[in-house]
């Protein structure tokens, strides 16, 4: 038996935000101060860290169990599966249901209830629950239906990371142009085919590092303290992924048997432009190889950093050749490797 | 390899809500209407269905991570385990961390990441991730510990219901009530000994049944449409819960292959002793067997409805020779059951 992703789905919200668009917003340093640099200055200088030109927000009407919905639609078609064979679905965030303008996260009952419920399933035994495990959410949930297959619970599994960022930035915080509304999903199978998940890994550093992303007041003193907004330390983040990230990849390939030579692609978690390059270079560093050219598709530019959404919306996209001069072969090996809030380090090995 | 519970640890907060302090609430219809009875009849029959006489709140600076590590200290120190050993710390909830006084769900990072972060465990390797799946998520959790074990994924895991229902109550509304605050740990390994769980079974009613249980507005009218509660139809509940917890505790007994003659206590999540003592009537009806008396022990008239700290509390009491007349002994069967929103619902086999 292997257990393989059968299927996959995304859905990117047609709401393009343009860098441009932050152009009017009063950015605020985080004790309150003015930034001493106009914001047309700033915008360059994101754009010039991150990668991101455009992110997607989603529709006022919809919430993320909706944007999870609509990508799990494609994927279980992609799949060719009936859905009432399901048996598990998980879904992957960090926020819930957040209502345009509102500022409470609905998570009663779970996002995987809704889905499920969405998707008009009937069947009782498919086992709908939330996951929350930092961006690298979608990455755990695989690893977690992988161990529903293996212990003989499951055969077929919905994992999806469906978020709505775009609802809990601090629009004083120069941080809230890197946040994006998507959701990508994914049909996980036990097969008889040969390759898929090789070798999986995983990290929570809590010790130093818990509240690296947290939530937090906003940049501008005079709003509520009691409203909170996603916040994060970011260049603590970025120096723990430098050093973190490339070593639990190297565990996992090292653990799977695969050479460095035989991977065809990294999906990163599409955090930061700069950060996802250091990564890739201290990986192939530890192999003593270089970085092989278009090893590591990138979304980032145009889809900002939706959280859960970016490993399984990054795959979908090689997968349907949507991303340019990307693509997968049978038989090719991956890894998928995320990071944050948490903070949690994830990785898997896959031969597609 | 057996799987078992090898240590346990609640956490009751101090604070005694008495049904008394009620009697000055203005309590609503859904409509917004006048209930036309005094708070004092209303108190009493709310009593006579629910049997809550009290339940507890939590300290104005606890927050429901706290409860869940005080909960997890306790069952750490029963269980006679190194901490750094742990592979997983599952927290069960519904709304997160929500101080006092304040609207928003506290979910970034997740409650297993503070947790581990206040037990100071360093092992990065120590996998913390958050479950949401309505009150059953405690006995869901075990379940996927189970699963991770049977994977060879863990060997020791650390699986904790924490929740704090008083900050999420509407108080123009009777059922708030009903709810409290509270956490229960357990402590699940992989052992030679005899016994342990024996069948589980889970099922996700959601075609019709996903919002039974939901985050609404308050029964006053003139409170804020963007701040909501927790809310349920009860009579809806009161009903699923009949028809459907007591099949799947039988199908998850005749699944384990004990005689129900073996069973020595049903340890059902106290949501309302009415609906407890009819599921339990009937469950023995499937088999044509008058109920046992003291097979359901029961905490809610003290301690209310904390949702997924229900059934791990009750256990450490019993354990602890905490409920009156409630003792267990080396070899005996427990059947854990629960049910809640999503609709929800779980059972285990557990041979002590």
């Amino acid at each position: 038996m292997t257990i393989k992703i059968t299927g996959t789905g995304s859905y990117i919200p047609e709401n393009i935000e343009k860098n441009e668009d932050f152009h009017q917003h009063e950015f605020l340093n985080v004790d309150g101060s003015q930034i001493n640099s106009p914001n047309e200055v700033i915008v360059e200088k994101f754009k010039a860290i991150t990668g991101i030109v455009e992110r997607r927000y989603a529709d006022d009407k919809l919430i993320a169990s909706d944007l999870g919905f609509l990508a799990a639609e494609k994927a279980i078609e992609d799949a060719k599966i009936d859905r009432e064979d399901i048996d598990y679905i998980i879904v992957a965030h960090n926020f819930g249901d957040v209502k345009k303008d509102a500022i409470q996260s609905d998570i009663l009952p779970c996002l995987a209830t809704r889905v499920k419920h969405k998707l008009r399933i009937k069947n009782p035994k498919c086992v709908a629950y939330d996951i929350l495990f930092g961006c690298p959410g979608w990455i755990e949930g695989t690893i977690q239906a992988q161990a529903f297959i293996k212990a003989g619970m499951a055969k077929k599994c919905l994992v999806i990371g469906a978020e709505t960022l775009s609802r809990v930035v601090d629009k004083h915080d120069r941080d809230s142009m890197i946040y994006s509304d998507g959701a990508g999903a994914t049909i996980i199978e036990a097969t008889d085919e040969e390759g898929g998940i090789l070798a999986h890994n995983t990290a929570s550093f809590t010790y130093d590092e818990a509240y690296y992303l947290f939530f937090g007041n906003s940049n501008n003193p005079e709003l509520d303290k009691d409203t909170r907004y996603i916040k994060m330390h970011g260049r603590k983040i970025y120096e723990f992924a430098l050093t973190n990230v490339p070593l639990a990849m190297k565990e996992c390939l090292d653990e799977s048997g695969v050479d460095i030579k035989d991977v065809k692609k990294v999906l990163i978690h599409q955090a930061n432009e700069k950060m996802d390059e250091a990564i890739i270079k201290r990986f192939y560093r530890l192999y003593k190889t270089p970085v092989p050219e278009g090893i590591m598709p990138m979304s980032i530019h145009k889809l900002g950093n939706s959280s859960v959404a970016t490993v399984p919306t990054l795959f979908d996209f090689i997968r349907n050749n949507k991303l340019e001069n990307q693509q997968i072969e049978k038989g090719d090996v991956i890894i998928f490797a995320s990071v944050g809030a948490g903070m949690h380090i994830n990785a898997i090995v896959y031969k597609y």
